[in-house]
């Protein structure tokens, strides 16, 4: 492959058995053995074991001097290993180099870690992040990360979906997520915005005709950072004119089910599950429901608000109260402290306690009902409960009741703990596979209390169901809109939405925000311009591509599928970034430093 | 295609003859005639007539509204056109579609400008980018942009390079250029950078055994803009391992012959030829000389240093002073206003005049040449200007006496100038075809004057041609560097270098380029590290993918190549970026504004 190697160290096999080559690597492994030494020199392709005799002078007093990550150039005869040495797991495992030539490309000073130790503290892994990478799991994940998005590129090129690339120096439009803002030397006093997404531009492209593109870039904000968030994400992006939203939704299943299949030879299922953002909540309390997990809410709201028991009927009675049972098949064997330890987790969520019934004997009514709370529930109630969770001898429910955002937290989360807990392995309660669904029918609108103003669940660009244009502002708690998340175990991988391509649509629409004439003119004056130009229907998605991935390879991290992340507060532990800056350089952006704030560590 | 559409409006031909189609796309034209309504919808793939007969009512009836840019849905029968009306520019130009059903889908207000008005000012075109981009110049641009940077994906996966994102938030290393900066809200006073490449990060990538990087991303230099800069620029990023700087080369060249090839249709030549250097400033004055102009510099220097003429004499004895002549062939016959004007052209450049001599009748040697400047030459400087530049009877030989900068950059741009001109082609002193070249052998450091100091003339991490690393701090200017440029047409396509890998020749140059070890360790400590962990010999490229496009596409600037680029002063006149943003942000990121100073307008 090169005057330097003729071949990866990872892919020399018994084909080539005979045969000279010569290999470029680093030293994995080095060990003499009755009087020979062992080099297992590595490459991006894998592992292969070089052998050096004491006969071969000049190779062997090479030999003697190399350690771990040193990197050679070995040249060497591929000779069959001896019988009860193969290594079945490695694809040269049947073959050994005999070297006649080691040369030091480079020495290397001793590494700080094992590469093969599992346990180094994410500060260690980031800061010597160089041999972090060289590890096999960050080696696979970034291969995998590159495959997913080229397999992405070749399924929207076949369908004439084309990259455009969209400024990354914007308008700072402060809504939604804060922006990284980057001051203008050239126009004092001004700053440009680096992209939360490309969404504007993606529209805009569309009413220029470009009809379908793509992108897969970078996008910023500057939120306080939890595991699944980074200041920079990637974002694939995608936009297609003159498609329903059934047309778009069955082109990006498509495209993902590709995706799997070319790059994990996985099979996801045909077509993915549809279900309404009404369904979901009311069934899983979530918009991302984990399909894997087997257990539902049911719908107690109604039967509470006349029963004794205050807790009940005080939340069945706010006006965004919710009581709701999770039935858990074959829970009445979980032991007290189970169910104490799930008392405290729902509390995280904000639930103030967590109700349960254990059903020992249906057919006995009441008294084949054990729970500190029975004795509060009228006999109605009680049949209720068991006929609609449809509960059996054995099992448990448990009781949500709050405000329906808490009760949705607190159950939902308990719903999943509780499939993925070992006694929810063991009672079936998880179905170990790939579980996508669609969520549609979002509302268009979210009511903010604190503000109390509605605001755009997903983003002030989304088209309306057709026929709920009407209520944008006489009943936008009713009004429905044409966006669609795409979920897979849990996660949200990707969502978008129909957009509005009418002028007078988005004036309503904004209207409905309380974002007046001037205001939206001066924010979204182009987009407003755009659509007068006979803006075609269109629409779109935007995947994550860093939680794709982390998905993909079954991470804990995000961290874990890009090559030089930022940690949890916000800096680059390899290069120490941020860092302080000349004067000379804030001068020239017309900016200076507030006063010295304590400086947080 | 989809429930809206059967076809795109442009690939409708004589096989659908007969057939019912439904097209979506814009009115790009609209007359009526005899009594029928002829419109010419256009999508990205181009027109199609269609033909509302009053017959169809409904259909005629909203056809009477439409106008330019309206968006419509139209579907009708695909028939012949008449004799004598076919038109062969056209794809769908034999057949016209016979509308039964015409629906808006969006109407236009009336738009500003003829979209194929070719005089458009370029404030106009940046302010209505939306429409601009429907022209079918700039579709075709940014589609030829999008095919360039997928032939470019295939070519390197296909040669197992992998796409790897690094970071757009990085460390600000005030080196070369200005960066654009971020202020950190989590780290206060401090600054992310924005990559003005991602040089360094690609070397740690190598170091981390990924073999073989490439990335098609966004880099930023917050430098004056000229017609070939934008703020934000892509690279065609590329970097390899274990491979020698020939085969680098090799490798790049067989990329870009096939990007041409499958793409334009064009096939460059194989090998390109290699110039070093020295030859090409010799020869052009230029390190990316433009192969198309056959006109070439002969050297003076020596000849100039003794005779009587001064301004030749003072140029030939000034520490970096260059005499140089440029033959004209059958230039004799340019008129006087014709050297005028090139006079003035190189005082441009800081010329201070443009001696010459025309070559009237060789044999009579002196008698023979007509110009100003010949009484002050001496007969053996004559005889060995006309044997040095092969001058024939009927030519004119130009002069450049100065600093070498200025000779360099005078008579390079009149070499081209000439090469270009009416004049040139016509005297056949351009060959109108693609000629690539590499320039290699770049001198490693550049004597700053003003600093009086050693620079790097690509970037310190470059490595010296072997043999040379001993004269880096004894030589510094004698020392080369394995770094190579691609030129093509006299435009810098890309360049790129054999890396250092070898942590003391690193901090060698270091000390060369007079960064001490405390300073090195504070900007560069993470890449001196890395090169301790066995880094492997390593090397790549960076090709300007804007300028790559310009070129291909024979665009006047760069800025139509780019969907959405800054002016010259850096703005974006569509969305109005960059802009004043609040108080309140400025507070998050424990900034403020400078005094204010007056606004440039």
């Amino acid at each position: 492959m090169s005057s330097m190697r003729t071949q990866y160290c990872g892919l020399v096999t018994e084909e080539l058995l005979g045969q000279t080559v010569s290999l470029c690597g680093w030293v994995h492994r080095r060990r003499d053995h009755g009087g020979v030494i062992f080099i297992d020199l590595r490459d991006r392709e894998g592992l292969v074991q070089v052998v050096c005799h004491p006969d071969q002078v000049e190779a062997f007093k090479a030999a003697e001097h190399v350690r771990n990550e040193y990197c050679l150039r070995i040249t060497g005869t591929v000779n069959n290993r001896l019988e009860g040495t193969i290594n079945n797991n490695l694809k040269s495992g049947k073959i050994e180099v005999v070297a006649t030539a080691v040369e030091v490309l480079n020495p290397s000073v001793p590494v700080p870690f094992q590469l093969d130790d599992d346990n180094l503290s994410e500060t260690t892994r980031l800061t010597h992040r160089v041999l972090d990478l060289r590890r096999q799991q960050m080696q696979d994940n970034l291969r995998l990360r590159y495959r997913v998005s080229m397999e992405v590129r070749k399924y929207l090129d076949a369908l004439g979906f084309i990259d455009i690339e969209t400024p990354m120096l914007t308008k700072s439009t402060p809504e939604g997520a804060r922006d990284y803002l980057v001051p203008s030397r050239v126009n004092p006093g001004n700053f440009f915005a680096l992209p939360q997404s490309p969404q504007l531009f993606k529209q805009l492209l569309m009413v220029s005709n470009f009809d379908r593109y793509y992108q897969i870039t970078k996008c910023f904000r500057d939120e306080d950072l939890r595991a699944d968030r980074q200041p920079e994400f990637t974002q694939i992006d995608c936009e297609t004119s003159f498609l329903t939203e059934q047309e778009i939704r069955d082109l990006f299943e498509d495209m993902m089910r590709t995706v799997f299949r070319n790059t994990k030879g996985i099979e996801l299922p045909n077509p993915f599950p549809v279900m309404d953002f009404a369904t979901a909540m009311g069934m899983y309390g979530s918009d991302k429901p984990d399909m894997r997990v087997k257990l539902q809410f049911t719908e107690l709201t109604d039967v509470m608000k006349s029963v004794e028991f205050k807790v009940f009927n005080a939340a069945a009675n706010l006006p965004n109260g919710r009581v709701v049972g999770l039935r858990v098949p074959q829970g009445g064997s979980m032991p007290r402290s189970e169910i104490d330890a799930y008392t405290q987790f729902v509390a995280i969520y904000g639930a103030k306690g967590l109700a349960y019934i254990k059903v020992n004997e249906k057919a006995k009514g009441r008294d084949g009902l054990q729970s500190p709370i029975v004795k509060n529930l009228d006999d109605a109630a009680l049949a209720q409960i068991l006929e609609r969770t449809g509960a059996e001898d054995g099992d448990l429910i448990f009781f949500g009741a709050d405000k329906a955002k808490v009760v949705n937290d607190a159950i939902g989360a308990l719903r999943i703990k509780i499939g993925h807990s070992e006694f929810g392995k063991k009672a079936g309660l998880f179905d170990d596979a790939w579980k996508p669904l669609w969520v549609v029918d979002f509302p268009m609108f979210e009511y903010d209390e604190e503000d109390d103003r509605w605001t755009a669940t997903h983003h002030p660009f989304t088209a309306p169901k057709d026929g709920h244009e009407d209520m944008l502002e006489s009943n936008p708690g009713a009004c429905l809109a044409k966006a669609y998340d795409m979920v897979l175990n849990g996660w949200e991988l990707g969502g978008g939405s129909i957009r509005i391509h009418r002028e007078e649509v988005q004036s309503k629409v904004f209207r409905a925000l309380k974002i007046g004439a001037e205001e939206a003119q001066l924010k979204f004056g182009f987009l407003l311009d755009a659509l007068q130009y006979g803006a075609p229907p269109h629409g779109g998605l935007a995947f994550g591509l860093d939680r794709l991935v982390t998905l993909m390879t079954g991470s804990e991290s995000i961290r874990d599928v890009i090559a030089f992340p930022k940690t949890q507060r916000a800096q680059d532990l390899l290069t120490n970034a941020p860092s302080e800056v000349d004067e000379k350089q804030l001068k020239e952006l017309h900016i200076r430093l507030r006063a010295a704030e304590p400086k947080v560590a």
